[in-house]
């Protein structure tokens, strides 16, 4: 069966772009820079579910995203996590934590309602991240 | 310099065992199954500041810990999250969720305050973990 993307994570975010793994989202969310790693793999919820090899490209594309995305935006801290109480299918997420944003020093899940992008902002942020991450 | 576990990271745990990289400490709350590994190495604070043999080697060990508490548990879902907004030295949490636990579906931190085990329970708890992460 092919990869299809959780509605819930669809709802949520817009596509940046796909690396060897993992599809990358931009979370609909302005009070943090926040993406969302999923590996194109159908019937997994859990890391260690996942081949061996498939865990190492994890791996690399967290440790990438987070550098990108911490560089991007001089981030005071990067907070990474695989929950899916909600969401059955895996995903991480990668954030760019302020001493100054609205949840500091708490997680940001489940801290605030989400405060959309304005469209124009949404479409650039991805666009520069998708250039961030696939150069 | 040699390695030196973080003050509040001894506080809240006892130890486990030490695998090949990271130290395994059991968190003492009995609200939740949680462990938390943490890399062996000194100024180190996010994941992409490990060398690429330490990630994977990490990714190794998350998974095996994983794989085994969700074994030893029985849990609904496994968490894992690397967030050190408080802690400054890189720790990546591996926590055994269950639909009836008191922070459900939510993330645990910050969710509650930590309930100590008693002493013996706890103790039990470590040996157990131990015996069934080092064979």
């Amino acid at each position: 069966m092919a990869f299809e993307l959780h509605e819930r994570l669809q709802a949520d975010t817009i596509e940046v772009c796909d690396l060897e793994l993992c599809k990358v989202l931009l979370m609909n969310d302005e009070n943090y820079p926040w993406l969302i790693l999923v590996p194109m793999r159908e019937n997994t919820r859990e890391v260690h579910q996942l081949f061996k090899d498939e865990q190492y490209k994890l791996m690399d594309e967290i440790s990438h995203v987070s550098a990108v995305l911490e560089r991007f935006t001089e981030a005071d801290k990067m907070n990474i996590g695989a929950l899916g109480n909600m969401v059955h299918q895996l995903h991480v997420h990668v954030i760019a934590r302020f001493k100054d944003d609205p949840a500091w020093p708490n997680p940001v899940w489940g801290a605030k309602g989400a405060r959309a992008y304005d469209e124009e902002h949404l479409q650039a942020l991805a666009q520069s991240l998708r250039d961030k991450l696939t150069n």
